[in-house]
């Protein structure tokens, strides 16, 4: 994908102006469903390739069982290599810090030339696993050929992860783009004994806290899997459920849930329309000097009108971002 | 209101003995409802003046279109002056930090010898956003005049706020009394990228969030504003809902909202009776040497004598503190 | 109970590897349900003793009326030398902090030969409440007598326990092995002035916020009392919705809450056979090269295996522990 440079700008427009400092990083490229595809398997890598999806992850983790490892990670450099994915963004998700297969697959992915846009880091306990990662990555790699940081997105799937949030969303550095907090709930909820219910009520102060932790610093929030592939009407439900809660997209795990899963993530043609109308009926009583004022059997002020923003600005964003390269 | 001392009272009664450290200030003044009145809008502050409510906000923020700001916050002062509010709290809401607009509001409410009995100060971050506004009022106003600190609401409102909220919340001052923790759920939800929904599951976590942050530090907890103000079924419904989960009052915007959250903050006959009953059959049991018994299908220990308690303060206080002035 | 040693083993099996260091305590014994029965009263304690309950508390709090606390702390220690209490976790609860009574309670039942398996604090406000009893056990007990830790769950029922939660169950020490964080849910809603519901929504950040600090330690996670003893039909429901939050058992009031909190919080026969199955498939998997698959309509990988594997341990240490002593 060459040329492609880092896109960011805050896609909350002029709302930002007293928190910039937090968030200069929020990523305008639109993530609404990243696929993930086993490292190894180029059948299914090449079919991603003629999908129309935002990002696919090529996969070193648990997607890979223990046999493939190797497989995997001496053919992911050969796939971006040969493949035409177009305008997707291409992440690798490499093995987590406790696994000790981190550096091997750091060394064979990030000494190849052929770069992905971002890689993902899985089971983040502490920001302590990020600085980890960024020092394994800058010895055994050639990041510094990048003209960009490297983006990155981090998995929060532990009880421990949920408690140093914060900490973990504010992590900052030169070399690396954090850009996505991703929620792995299937391990997060095996670690605190859960079970998944139908509404995922059991998610509920999770799913919130990891949305709440990304907003603050301007990342985008991607929510769980929907784990029965076959179950469309689910899914949706439960993908619209995640964008209205402030999910910027949602992880799948088959094809077949792309369509619904980037739709839910997109603004519908009534709140467009909704959007545009308030934002001129708004600006209208602005020069009328009114701040408040009745729209649709609403009282409207500012902060609606930052709802009706970020619906333009998302709009925008899908429609521009994966035409351009 | 001249002779209007502070009223801090700790409404939980004994229960507190073992957190009285945290929330001396935990006011006794009801405020089931405050509403926002723009600060150059004399008409609907004169309407306001007759309604019964338990606080009003003039306000320079989001309700004033940039073109009147200055009329706004010169306004004010006068109003306070010739209006007679009766026994309601008059609060100002000045604009927040990052509009630049905070010093001027400052300057010409502060400078008045009509002070209000509160300012709210929006979309505070941090404390750093509390300390900054308080030396602010020092310099410019004449806050040494009153004989009492002057009473402070804070409203959050973005991300970095509720990951802040426990400094926040912990704030004192010699010169500001924090009562108020208010949740700013609109601009809020523009900030995160989330749509309001019928049931707000959405907030769920922000809104128990600022609760349980208001109430380890003894400030009243305001819930968000319900924007339809036609629907007066939802507005009770989650009015209701609010004053369950913890919530001592509730923002409106429109003088038809009033009556409604008022009545949802309030006990009702069926509790007062309960509690009533309940205290008596409580002291009974005790002196017979049972700390637990059963109560109508329940079994009771300390704990429901406390809830008890609570209903039976609270109608007290929402008889007795607007009569008095 | 003779040569009954410290049964510590981490029942999240494999999976816990990279948090390992966080949660060494974790208690294989079940405590599915917890039963409080007044210190004071002989003829409850032998009836508990028949029961089939995981654990009791022979209670000196709220349970106890003011003048019946001398009683109860007197009479406990002949309690549990007489009375065969047989695989049964014993536990006392002492009274807290701030009543001034904790010391008294201490003297009188940590001098005594007839130790209890573990103690409960209640109305931990900070870890400084737990260092404060600790240090106050050590003094006045014969601890030292132990060849093991004493066991120690702390109840949180306050709105700054929950701001202060990781600091509490990061609580380490020789003396006292923290097992159990148990949520009182009825002293929390007094505190926080709010009321339970029929589905319990306004305490939902709370528990899942007890639960997630409680797994981030090793710690078991006890939920809410259920009031209403007679309405077994809503015990239930809320039992089984605490077991799938995470909750690992319930605090109960009553013998005839027993059973059906126990049945809640053990695997059902369906789960057992899928756990078992998807075991086996998975297995099969990884030697063929597949880390994920289709198994009865999932795509399944690492994680869900490990919620299998919760399963098979919970149910493994259900039939086993209280059968060995």
């Amino acid at each position: 994908m060459p040329g492609r440079g880092l896109q960011v700008a805050c896609w909350r427009g002029f709302h930002c102006s007293h928190t910039m400092k937090y968030h200069q990083r929020a990523a305008a490229t639109p993530r609404r469903a990243i696929m993930y595809v086993p490292g190894y398997d180029d059948r299914k890598a090449n079919k991603a390739a003629t999908l129309t999806i935002d990002s696919i992850v090529l996969d070193c983790e648990d997607g890979v069982a223990i046999n493939k490892k190797e497989e995997a990670r001496v053919n992911i450099p050969k796939l971006l290599a040969r493949t035409d994915f177009g305008s997707k963004d291409r992440f690798i998700r490499v093995n987590s810090r406790d696994t000790g297969l981190t550096e091997d697959d750091v060394s064979s992915i990030l000494a190849s030339n052929n770069l992905p846009d971002g890689l993902l880091l899985p089971k983040v306990n502490s920001v302590d696993d990020i600085n980890w990662f960024c020092d394994l990555a800058a010895r055994n790699g050639n990041l510094k050929s990048l003209n960009r940081p490297m983006i990155l997105g981090v998995m929060v799937e532990t009880a421990i992860a949920m408690l140093n949030l914060k900490e973990i969303t504010s992590f900052k550095s030169n070399t690396f783009d954090l850009q996505c907090l991703i929620f792995g709930a299937d391990d997060f909820l095996a670690e605190i004994g859960a079970s998944k219910t139908e509404n995922a009520m059991e998610l509920m102060y999770a799913r919130q806290h990891v949305i709440l932790h990304a907003k603050a610093f301007g990342l985008q929030a991607i929510d769980m899997v929907y784990n029965n592939y076959k179950d469309l009407i689910g899914l949706q439900r439960q993908a619209i459920e995640g964008a209205k809660m402030g999910f910027t997209g949602k992880q799948v795990i088959h094809p077949g849930q792309i369509d619904i899963v980037q739709e839910s993530f997109s603004p519908s043609k009534e709140q467009i329309e909704w959007a545009k109308a308030l934002s001129i009926a708004f600006e209208d009583h602005q020069q009328q000097g009114k701040g408040a004022f009745i729209f649709r059997g609403q009282m409207i002020d500012k902060p609606l009108l930052l709802q009706a923003n970020n619906i333009l600005s998302l709009i925008n964003n899908v429609n521009g971002s994966h035409t351009s390269s």
